[in-house]
């Protein structure tokens, strides 16, 4: 069976292991106080133009949603995010649990608009019994989205305005960022997304690494006491070097860069050969993610050989599904499916 | 300088970085639901002789007290522990913050003793305003405890008596399982551990793990679900192979008992050196925590030359430290270590 | 300015404040636990027909939702709920503030159908990564619902009968109870949602007392411990007996639903004069609230005579309003806005 | 019987149900924002002297910690109070379920003393690992304490000058402020109160009124949106005047603290007669609450006479029980108690 169907298949890029293995008897000190995270701190400082960022590493996607969402919100405000957000769908109500109520807005390509927070914001705040309902303050978004598409420069933008206009945090959620930022047709680099949000993550766990998510705070606000947070969210690793030590090697040279450029590279593979062979796309993008609405004769045939994920049903005879590439994809394994695809 | 701080100094037993490294480019499903996973709870159901327990891995030890406590309770029921228990001190009210109170029970040792949660449990009872206080639900111990000590089988079933007869769990943070089931005078093992608590883990990251625990639920009630909560705690790790592949080295020919006993044997040899010397034991135990009262006029000398846990003033010239050996700690360093305190 | 805005613009049906009078300095127990309390809850057993039903008073609509709410659910576990139930939208987010989702499904008329919740289920079971979404368990809806409309008996019994299948529970928020019951073609009495629901509430608040509502629970499983819960979440009245009292004066001869009669008969005038000018009800019902799309310039010309609710803009010139009537408006305020509605 | 073992067990005063009658039928806007409310909370900032002060009303004291505590900290910071505070143990968890530890600090006479708070501040400021711990940001205490006992003036000023040192807040319980404000050798005002604590509040429940504690906010921060967390946690009453109103009639012309005195005082009665007869005091207070340590055989004699509260064990043959006045017990239930104390 060939895996497509997550972005988390494999193990990690083999300078990670080899780092790990080299530094693996040095003692250092725990909870991410070591000279690893410390180094790895100011090489994303330094990639992001932002000397006075604070740099936490977390395990996992989940985590640093849930505790910068945590962190940043007082009992009654809310997360405004798009209906397709993972922190909407896929993380069992892990921000509900820390109290928070998500106040989703529709998107047909998984982002948000500017123009709709600007309107939530204007609905609540002259409802007449605004008390009575929950006080937007943060707004998630993910880049990529969980349907891949990117936001561009113009659009980051017009969110932080509308932020910065009512006191709304923008916090992106970078679990996919390498594919992103690799993408055709993207316009927005590390310090564009660190000036035009209050906090964001480069996601480690999807791009190369066993596991982490480096989470960048350029907003003051946020910074204060938040590894109490990471603490009591359970999200403080206690060999905390081991997440320093991938960020280094997948960043000190544009490793990271590459290796999303790959995954992006393959997916684009695929998605041409589901257009030429006539396969609608359920949503366009340039990411690693490809969404194509499949005949289920063809899914049937599939069977055993491609694993992939069920996206939804379309019609009587087609299910939209997904099919992601990933920092290690094999092309011998996108050639066979390429193959399939175009004989099907 | 020599670490003698805390168990977590290094990285990982070699056999379990070259497993990692082996494995590296296998496609496995993500989220724990591979076959390396599998393997290890195989593994662990047999060493446990419970062929229908649950086994969970967890990547940290406050993940897993939050996420087995939050499973386990309703709103208005509470965990009993030692007023030093780890949960109690050391994780920033992780236990609070999904909800529950924590019944704190004096302890000079840290266990918790069955006459302890009888009482407890009896006050509570006959409370003329129960409704009004929190009910008593889950017994949390550790074992080894905060302070080293471990609990003998004798108390373990007293334990577990008091929990069956008022419908208590009784929960057991092994983090240090390791060094607690190769100590001298332990009379627990895993078959014990398992028939006489509902849930208990075993500690990874503190015996020879890159990171991860193991959580065993034997009681039925508290299986239902249970991935859900790992998910909603943000302790789902999406390459969940990495867990089930430590667990395996550990435990598939006795390393990980072996490296409990390295620990064990090491502590051993320091905690000789301070009796021999005439420092007093702040408490005794045979695990690989040693808790000495100093003279302040040594502990300055060593600074700089070996870290130490401050554990607290005893009077005015000594200080109660924590030095703790690990799986990994060097004889040459526990020399050094010897040396200095019968000179000192 | 006469008050169309809600129905709790008043105090108490007079019957109520004599019987607080009436027993002032007598000594009670608190906490509920008076034979005020006791006689009101025989009293609802009996109208019922249920005579192992648990039944509690709580002071309001909010914390009776929280607590049922918080009571029913383990951490992973989220509410179904039509998107313009109360506590998706009126209460602050009160139920995420308990840990909880509300699963929100799209309703015009206020209502959710069997068939929806049939397919959420569903959808939830046979999702591939069902642990990373929350679970659904509880059934919230109210009778009447925000939009005035009520259930039908067989829509009752349909939501029933997929509740029981899927070991969901039906929860029915009763705040305007009084108001359905007694509305022109209701065929749904107390019995009926007593054996069709596994707890819902008689909303006193609305319907002539100072506060109060009586949850009524039928499912066993719901009432282990309840008391507790009540306390936890704020909702134990000291002076338990005034709840007690009001539910007893309110329906020991069914002054309640006479009560709810005489709101439900005014708002029908109300409604009627609206259709007769040819002003179109953004939704049809036949209780207390009226939902007219009314012209902008009329609601200029009511400014600081009449006080109603803003629904929502309908179009340039036109807006929906809600006019709310009441246990105790006065015949001749109806007459008047009547008037002016025909004139207009 | 006679009941001595709560000052809830009766209605309300007089004048308070003579004005619920009186405006009964008056339309106001709902959730506190009436004339009544508005009133009220002008009364109150005069007496207190403080104009800028915001005053909330809510239903009962649970609710006002719960809700004060909740909108106060960011999730990682606790609460310090004395180890018999009632939020420690009479709330059911109830501030724990918001998600914060509560820092119980030993006390033999109810109180909280600056010293204390400075040593908990400080032993965690310098805690080499205070980011694994609860953050101390609230100091909670009543006034009068659990047992009666009352906080001096210099003792609050003291309390006020640690918690500004280390920005912390001082929250002051006020559920018996009546009693403690007339209590003999009270040297503390509603303007002292006011100009040392952060929050406080009036408790009206058990001085007079049917339910009703008046939450008084001096300092800025928290003031910002506490109307959300009022409506967030269940305890915004859709009627709200009938908080102002009682509140109104208890405070315009000293109701209030004459009916605190008239608990007081007969207190003193109880009080005097134990001391004469011999029968020690578990701790001395002012206030209207006893504790004396009585022979079991006595209180075997008042059974079905008298109803008081068990406050523990203190020998084989000797119970402490708690006697409580109020603001409307009778001067012949006191003569008749007296007598048998003295007679026993």
């Amino acid at each position: 069976m060939i895996r497509f169907n997550c972005d988390y298949s494999e193990g990690a890029h083999e300078r990670i292991l080899r780092k790990l293995a080299e530094t693996n008897l040095e003692q250092t000190p725990g909870y991410g106080e070591d000279i690893y995270c410390q180094e790895a701190g100011d090489i994303i400082r330094k990639l992001c133009k932002k000397e006075d960022a604070a740099v936490h590493f977390l395990v996992g996607g989940t985590q640093a949603n849930q505790t910068v969402i945590a962190a940043a919100l007082r009992p009654h405000q809310g997360v405004v995010a798009a209906v397709s957000g993972h922190i909407n769908v896929h993380e069992t109500g892990a921000i509900e649990a820390t109290g928070h109520k998500i106040l989703a807005l529709p998107s047909e390509d998984g982002k948000v608009r500017a123009e709709q927070v600007e309107e939530l914001y204007t609905a609540h705040a002259k409802d007449e019994s605004f008390e009575h309902t929950v006080q937007p303050k943060l707004v998630y978004i993910s880049n990529p989205t969980e349907l891949g598409t990117i936001y561009t420069r113009g659009e980051l933008e017009a969110l932080q305005a509308v932020c910065r206009k009512h006191k709304l945090y923008l916090f992106v959620d970078g679990a996919r960022l390498g594919y992103g930022l690799a993408a055709e047709g993207n316009d927005v680099d590390l310090p564009v997304l660190s000036s035009s949000c209050d906090v964001f993550y480069i996601g480690g766990t999807k791009v190369g690494a066993l596991f982490g998510e480096a989470v960048v705070i350029t907003n003051k606000e946020l910074m204060t006491d938040f590894r109490y947070h990471i603490k009591q969210r359970g999200g403080m690793l206690a060999k905390g070097r081991l997440l320093g030590l991938q960020f280094i090697e997948l960043l000190r040279d544009g490793l990271y860069f590459e290796l999303g450029a790959h995954g992006d590279r393959l997916a684009g593979r695929i998605r041409a050969a589901c257009e030429k062979k006539g396969y609608p796309l359920l949503v366009y993008n340039t990411t690693n993610q490809v969404f194509p609405i499949m005949p289920d004769s063809v899914l049937k045939q599939w069977k055993g050989k491609y694993s992939y994920t069920h996206q939804g049903r379309v019609d009587e005879g087609h299910t939209a599904i997904r099919l992601c590439t990933s920092w290690i994809t094999r092309e011998e394994h996108v050639d066979a499916l390429v193959r399939d695809i175009l004989n099907s």
